[in-house]
């Protein structure tokens, strides 16, 4: 056998240099694997963009050696791009019950759920495939049921942590499986990917217990209702809620849509432990005191449309905040949203009620790793090679740091990007290449449809609007029957603006004009002319650059 | 005399529930002051918007009883609506040394230079109008030459702490002068303003000083280049960076217009000590060695035209970032920025910087008070009554709170919104009705041209763009003579989409045919139909509701 076969291919087509769109290819011999399959929330410069999916032309043009999507776990970040995926590569999927059954709710938004193969599995189960064994192990995380991955070869052991953090006392009692690491270590492990998000943090991540002691404290002492914001898809944070409420003797009422298909979906595959009769109706609420209430909801990041944000602005069909209620937004901001947040907790306050957040009391931990907890992993596992994942390039940068800190040769540690080919056998690691990769917009029913073109109307369209001047001209003459009429949107008021509307188009008949002295008669000319006379007035006058639109009809 | 005379009016036109925009009007029998004049940066959905500023109708109301405005300090959201607000009412306006010398700055390039009355006041100065003494008092903050005001009238003195720390140690001496404080509270102090941005942090600000140690730190062990990104404002910031440079033997160049502004203001105002030869060129920084060398320069909320974003973007003419340069960014992140800074960041990470920041060492501290600082000056001060102010509504509700847990009735303390005339006597405070208020948006020249209609059509258009469709129609007989033709913009891709507009085209021809059929003439109905028969169509298809501007041309 020829060495060059005995090297694994590791391409990460999504995740790296960025917090979002996890994916990573893992290729031997004939097979490949594809680890995560998740979207990314759109910066504030993709303006209409829903979502933002991987760049996954190199798994379309080696489908037939694609064994499987292998979830880590089922936040967005690594599950969300799965319904645009599975369109194009319609291949098994493997993951957690809880995974798989938020994956399902997911399929069927799209009208997928009878088109695609839902392989469930549970931590230490193996999946053969020709030249790799894939090992699911159990991992701590802030949502239930989260694992790593291990990929056995001839070529060694490839060792993908997934998101993680190291919580010894989790809620689920479910403790990640430090001895399999270490027998992994004792084995071998050629190269670990590992989560970076919070290698900038000192310290340790506190347990998710410690928020139930702080929801404790609020329950005992709260004279009225306690409505808890927190991200859905944590459902030990959730189970917290309940717990804490069931021992106050509170019913529990659940608002907002994706908290009640997550409640209903880890309640049937058993995720939550909730007593008979602890929830309640949202529409039976006002039959108890408030002091026998608890509300769980979604809003914590103050998206515009969630439940927390309509009670805030008092949209809310069903719960009418008033002075006395507590709420506790269980949560941290996640970048880009803090004012969104702010403006809920205002509006909160201002109806008089007590606002917690974690400014206030530690009524969150993070689901990652710190740098003590991801020192602890690279000293159990004592991976051969390193590549750190999961993060912005300052993270990976930083991880890497970590790693060559603890005694790794930095020849030994790649810092990689998306699209990047990684070779790794037993005794070498190198970059060999790139393969496509990149992003691809989610827009309405559109996938791949609005590009940097239509983005960049956007953005300026969005700044200072549109001008739009139309000419109805005869075809063969020339002359102008009909215009110039010009109509502006986004760009100054109507009414404030006749004068300037008037000189404008005075303008553009003397450029009409000009143009027939002239004998210019090409149509894409007398635009260019018109436009530019537009553009130079308008930015003299208001020092706006509003988009202009010049169309000519012939008649 | 009345009793009522005796009342003083204090209207806040900018600052409260909200960060930015600060300008409250103190009002006393026939004589109106100001206190600041600032501006705010737009929110997200102000698209285009470049500046917010607060709507002064009150104050043109009452322009011949208006004495002046007062400025606490230089900051943007405490001068930055100037040249707006005095092109309305040119009034006079004091301030320190530093902070009119940044005014100037500014006046000059609205060319207002020559029509504006500056008054130079320093600490303990005493302005004398006919009913009230307004007194300037030494306080710290992250601006030099920062003052607190007192208001002395018949009806009591009204204290307003404009923006401060408590800094033991500030770096050029001047301490906050707490005895005037303690004297003021002796004479009794009816009603304090007192500034709430940090009330939601425990304990204290640590001293500017500290940050001079960590820069101390970095200056002496960086074996090349250093660049340390600050506010511009922040002279002793900068000062603590030429010290450090002088003290390791480092030429110190400057980079970034605001930058280079400030530097040069405070070094002719001698608030900047720099010895001869520290300062260099930028363009002459190669003629040293790295080690030798520290740049100052703007950036530090990762604007995207800064000088530290060019360098991070290898597009700054002067500035070539390299493996081996320490870049430190001394400052917060102001909301809304991370995304900007992350991506400063990761970029010069990646061309082999070492980048400090906050969450790495101390290189920042805040400008303004933290809790215990809050509860020293209210111990001291002692006021009556008290009104909580810049802040949002979740900062001035926390210190009202504050305040109350010092011991003072809950009646006593008013939280206020923009436009509350708040009456206060020796023994009474009440909110007695409003004033007009709000905000006025500044884009390119037009200040309050552009409002709630133009913003929402910027907002609909950037998130799925605009559709025009034009139609040439005879006059008389209402029949089409040319078009529909359809343009759009920010859409979709226009190539990929060919089929869709020509189906959008039939449409509206049948659309067209149909109000024909139907006698409908009024060029209002024919447009609606049109439109809603695309808007249908399109939504249908595409998921997105683009602006759709029928426009019908007559000949």
């Amino acid at each position: 056998m020829r060495k060059e076969k005995e090297k694994v291919k590791i391409i990460p087509l999504g995740g790296l240099g960025e917090i979002g769109k996890n994916l990573t290819v893992i290729e031997f011999k004939n097979d490949i694997i594809v680890i995560d399959c998740g979207l990314k929330f759109p910066d504030e410069e993709m303006l209409g963009i829903d979502v933002v999916i991987p760049d996954i032309t190199y798994l379309k043009k080696n489908i037939d050696r694609v064994r499987g999507i292998f979830l880590t776990h089922g936040h967005e970040d690594h599950i969300g791009a799965l319904p645009y995926v599975l369109k194009e590569i319609n291949v098994p999927v493997y993951g957690s019950k809880l995974t798989l059954g938020i994956v399902q709710t997911k399929l069927k938004e799209h009208n997928l759920i009878n088109s695609v193969d839902l392989k469930h599995v549970k931590a230490k189960d193996v999946i053969k495939l020709d030249s790799m064994l894939v090992e699911f192990i159990r991992t701590s995380h802030s949502i239930a049921d989260s694992m790593a991955i291990a990929i056995h070869t001839s070529a060694g052991i490839i060792l993908h942590t997934g998101d993680f953090k190291v919580d010894y006392t989790p809620i689920d009692g479910s403790v990640i499986d430090l001895a399999r690491f270490a027998e992994l270590s004792k084995k071998g492990v050629t190269v670990m990917l590992c989560d970076s998000t919070n290698v900038e943090r000192p310290g340790y991540t506190m347990s998710e217990r410690t928020v139930g002691e702080a929801f404790e404290k609020f329950f005992a002492s709260a004279k009225s209702r306690i409505i808890v914001a927190t991200f859905a898809s944590n459902i030990h944070r959730i189970q917290q809620v309940i717990t804490a409420a069931e021992k106050y003797d509170r019913k529990v009422a659940v608002s907002g849509r994706s908290m009640e298909n997550i409640v209903e979906v880890a309640t049937e595959l058993g995720y939550l432990d909730i007593k008979k009769n602890t929830i309640i109706s949202i529409d039976n609420i006002n039959k108890y005191n408030g002091n026998k209430i608890a509300i769980i909801t979604t809003g914590s990041q103050g998206e515009p449309m969630s439940a927390l944000s309509r009670m805030a602005a008092s949209e809310h069909k069903k719960v009418n905040i008033i002075p006395g209620d507590t709420i506790i937004i269980s949560a941290n901001s996640i970048p880009g949203n803090e004012k969104l947040i702010s403006r809920v907790i205002n509006q909160l306050f201002k109806k008089g009620a007590d606002v917690i957040y974690e400014a206030l009391a530690d009524v969150h931990v993070s689901g990652h790793a710190c740098q003590e907890e991801l020192k602890l992993i690279h000293t159990i596992v004592k991976p051969k090679f390193f590549i750190p994942v999961h993060g912005e390039y300052r993270h990976l940068k930083q991880h890497a740091d970590l790693a060559v800190s603890l005694g790794l040769s930095p020849n030994n540690v790649v810092i990689a990007d998306n699209g990047d080919i990684i070779e790794v056998s037993k005794d070498s690691i190198r970059k060999s290449g790139t393969v496509v990769s990149g992003q691809v917009f989610v827009d309405g029913l559109g996938v791949g449809d609005v590009g940097n073109i239509v983005l960049r109307d956007r953005r300026h369209l969005s700044q200072d609007g549109i001008l739009t001047v139309v000419i109805t001209m005869e075809k063969e003459s020339g002359s102008v029957i009909a215009g110039p009429d010009i109509i502006s949107r986004g760009f100054v008021y109507v009414r404030e603006s006749e004068d300037l509307m008037e000189e404008a188009k005075e303008l553009v008949r003397n450029a009409l004009n000009e143009c027939e002295k002239k004998h210019i008669t090409e149509w894409a000319n007398i635009k260019s002319n018109v436009k530019e006379v537009l553009r130079l007035f308008l930015y003299e006058r208001t020092k706006r650059k509003p988009m202009i639109l010049p169309i000519i009809m012939e008649v």
